[in-house]
């Protein structure tokens, strides 16, 4: 082997919230990278655990708190030789100075990673933003969003519960649900001005697929792929413009 | 939690081989699980670790022996509480009995798998058969379908040239040119009979979607979803028809 030995030096991803979310976000950082042959990919190490108790349900004090099964998957990722790690998950990120504290190395931040990505995009605002209950009402995104000088809108009544079809079909498995209602969300908050629309939930780009994104007469950023683009940034790898989405 | 601490009881998977095989197959096993939530899908543990060197290489006597490096990748994911190990690369299973020898978990094996796909599927023979040239040169499934009773075909030598072209195709990132030359022997393994195909590496199903499988008039067996169906047998879960391949 060329540079290290297999189990080193891997970028750590903790996952299973959800798991197909997890899975996307691997599919999207090899899809991302430039390379030529299997040895030029950022070595990966996935654990996708889906028993870590929901994140939104236990932030707005409906269910068991998710900390410490997310440290148990952290654990395992450092033991196993990850020296980055990324979670694909925006809800998580609610506990993240928790884990980032008790986590030996770095953790990449979902939210950093999308306003770099808007950055990227060269997108304007008012940006709407879609996510879980937890995230928009406590949140996550509004407060980092303004101080990078961006006017947020937020989804209505409504727009929440279509974030939360949308996220639900995409956990059931079933994506080509999650079209329809994550679809009319973008629709309203552009309706209203929004000029991007974060995809603020790693469900969302999954009930988005990457051939209809064009149709919505804004910039999309999804939160799978911004995390991507951070985690080969880090490993010192500019993302590549894949050739099919 | 509910019935087991995160990190234990997980299904490994030796990914890496290649990388996008290793996040689809992640992806598929998802896919593939009736579930109504995260926590009902199956526990995993992806080892995306693509410094492993080239199978095909290898077996053909062209380059440096992979076994040392699948053997790390199986240590790490039974250190971190793999209890099942999916392999999710047919040309790694020509090293099967060495590395089942060397691993206390069961390795499932990906062309038992297959032959169990194509009696689910009702597949009929002649059975054409693509992989890559090692796999296709080894025998890596002759012996195992010809003990089934089935009659196989091999590819032509332009048949292995198209093989080889889309499998180095979605390892190179470009999916969307892998589909003609896989399509181009789908297509003359049917002319000369075949009823059935093996997509027998597991680049081949990222080079033909699922929305293309009917195209052919014959049955295709996927070595991902097949491989996919034998881990959710293997931990109690029968596949669900997914509503979106």
């Amino acid at each position: 082997m060329r540079e290290a030995a297999v189990g080193q030096g891997l970028l750590g991803i903790l996952g299973g919230m959800g798991p197909l979310a997890g899975a996307a976000f691997a599919a999207r950082l090899v899809a991302l990278t430039p390379a030529g042959r299997d040895q030029d990919h950022v070595p990966a190490l996935l654990c996708n655990d889906p028993r870590i108790p929901d994140r939104s349900s236990a932030r707005l004090g409906q269910g068991e708190d998710p900390l410490q099964a997310m440290l148990a998957g952290l654990r395992l990722l450092e033991r196993a030789g990850a020296s980055l790690i990324a979670i694909p998950c925006n809800t998580a990120h609610l506990w993240y100075e928790q884990m980032a504290r008790r986590t030996r190395v770095p953790l990449l931040h979902i939210v950093e990673a999308v306003c770099d990505d808007l950055e990227r995009l060269g997108a304007r605002d008012p940006i709407g933003l879609m996510g879980t209950p937890a995230t928009l009402k406590l949140g996550l995104y509004q407060e980092p969003l303004r101080a990078r000088g961006y006017e947020v809108i937020v989804p209505d009544e409504l727009g929440l519960a279509q974030c939360v079809a949308a996220i639900a079909a995409v956990k059931a498995n079933r994506p080509a649900e999650a079209f329809e209602p994550a679809a009319a969300c973008i629709r309203a908050l552009v309706a209203r001005g929004a000029r991007a629309v974060v995809l603020g939930c790693t469900e969302l780009p999954l009930a988005v697929p990457h051939d209809r994104r064009d149709e919505f007469g804004a910039v999309l950023t999804d939160s799978i792929d911004a995390l991507a683009r951070a985690a080969l940034a880090r490993c010192g790898r500019e993302a590549a413009v894949p050739a099919t989405a």
